[in-house]
């Protein structure tokens, strides 16, 4: 049973959840009713030595990472970061000041995205070989301008405008300087955009798989077909067109809009590119010089 | 720097987490407002293999223990839990059949215990010599006895009589039949104990480091002396009274009453047992027969 078996299996057991469960396994954050009008959402993600991160980064870079990979979900949901929770795991023989880096590092980090570590656990491996695994788990609340609605990965419609924000492909640099390090992740962004268009904003996914896997939770979530042109791409430095597709760790935003409404191409600094369409079928299509193209016959996969 | 040191270097932080942390790291869940009247605790705990449970547990046994240790935290503050994220890594080439039996156990505990999953995060490691490693964070909220209070490690005052629930002791047997595998978290004693005596429940904390290191804890946090009576202890089994000091994983509930109170010799079933007393000072003292005992010349040590 592969990730996505798994993840639907998962969802297979939400008619199980009851009715506190305002946004079941399935999107960017679940949602916990507490009492009338109080919705909190809340993820949580993992970095693991070895997986996201090279086994020997720095405290720093794991701190930064878990919170930024937390915090990009928050901004998929244009949500408001509340607080986090995190968990570290380390070795046995961890250099002694690996802990306290690690919390200031995540004090600041939390300081600057207003998202305050209010708790956690630390633990050692017994074994010496396992890498460290730190966890952010975080809360956020849905915006005022939302008005009880969310943002999801299921309000694609048909005749739908799909954008990006950023540059996509070429994430992964392993030395610290690859952007899937250095990213900011994209809370203002979201907001800005929810309260530009207010309801013509239909779904929103951060881009972390890779352009065309995301872009197919959309299309599955939404029960729709997206069409991506790949020569539309905003690509990052020297990425290809496949690279921009396929490259994961982007934590750009995706999302689908209203075609009436006029979007700027560039809100609070950051590029907005329209990228495709939504239409009435199921799966993606990738153009390219509107020809459409078998991309998995060029070699892509999905990353699992 | 040890886990305590660490533990200290992170509360010192606490000053920097601004308003909405209305319960900062220190206890056993943590409290974030949001908006008028309405606070959320939350806690996140780990179980790895090799540290907590056999590496090659069953994935019922990871999900088990790692959803009623996080009910345990909710116990402690007697609050009620709400909904539950869960995150397991897992090493490449473990059977295909964990993830969804993780899952499917996963739902089964959070059922009976009204504490839905929500949401998660599944990975891999890419070392298969890495132990599985699963965490549970727990929302839960204030129980509407409290008043706005919270039920925390700091309320502890001179006079004071200290209880415990269930047995303790030789609680750590790895064969899957120990306590610390098959323990009720006691969300429904601590919330009948706090609506029974309401404010003369004056702290409370959940044992799992250790009596003796637990109680210590309360004693910190309440800037108090804790006295313990050793031949007053409930053990468990054929547990010796160094074992019902000092093994961990008990998950009962350690607290302290007002000396006014009468507490029932049981409650839902569970014996409730007075263990010693508070008085002005700091540590905590062992009485055996009436006499004090230097329990770390017993060969006791904390266990980190």
């Amino acid at each position: 049973m592969n990730e996505f078996e798994l993840i639907n299996h998962v969802r297979s057991l939400n008619e199980t959840l009851g009715s506190r469960v305002v946004l079941p396994p399935g999107d960017d954050l679940g949602g916990l009713g507490f009492g009338p009008g109080v919705v909190v959402l809340a993820g949580v993600d993992q970095v693991i030595g070895g997986v996201h991160l090279p086994v020997d980064a720095s405290p720093e870079r794991y701190a930064r990472k878990v919170i930024c990979r937390s915090l990009s979900d928050v901004a998929a949901m244009a949500a408001l970061p509340a607080g986090a929770l995190v968990t570290a795991a380390v070795p046995v023989g961890l250099s002694a000041d690996w802990g306290p880096r690690f919390a200031d590092a995540l004090n600041r980090i939390a300081t600057q995205y207003d998202c305050p570590v209010f708790g956690g656990d630390v633990a050692a491996f017994a074994n010496s070989a396992a890498p460290p695994l730190v966890t952010a788990t975080v809360l956020a609340s849905p915006d005022d301008s939302m008005s009880g609605r969310f943002l999801t990965r299921s309000g694609a419609q048909p005749g739908d405008e799909i954008w990006v924000s950023g540059f996509l492909g070429g994430s992964l640099r392993s030395d610290g300087s690859g952007h899937h390090e250095t990213f900011e992740p994209r809370v203002g962004l979201a907001l800005a955009i929810h309260r530009l268009i207010g309801e013509s904003l239909h779904s929103m996914i951060d881009l972390s798989d890779g352009l065309v896997s995301d872009v197919g939770h959309l299309a599955v979530e939404s029960g729709v077909k997206m069409t991506l042109e790949s020569d539309s791409l905003p690509r990052r430095g020297a990425a290809t067109p496949a690279e921009a597709l396929s490259d994961g760790e982007d934590y750009e935003l995706c999302f689908t809009v209203d075609p009436s409404v006029e979007l700027p191409d560039c809100l609070d600094e950051i590029p907005l590119v329209r990228i495709g369409s939504v239409h009435s079928g199921a799966g993606v299509v990738i153009l390219e010089d509107g020809v459409e193209v078998d991309f998995s016959s060029r070699g892509w996969e999905h990353r699992t």
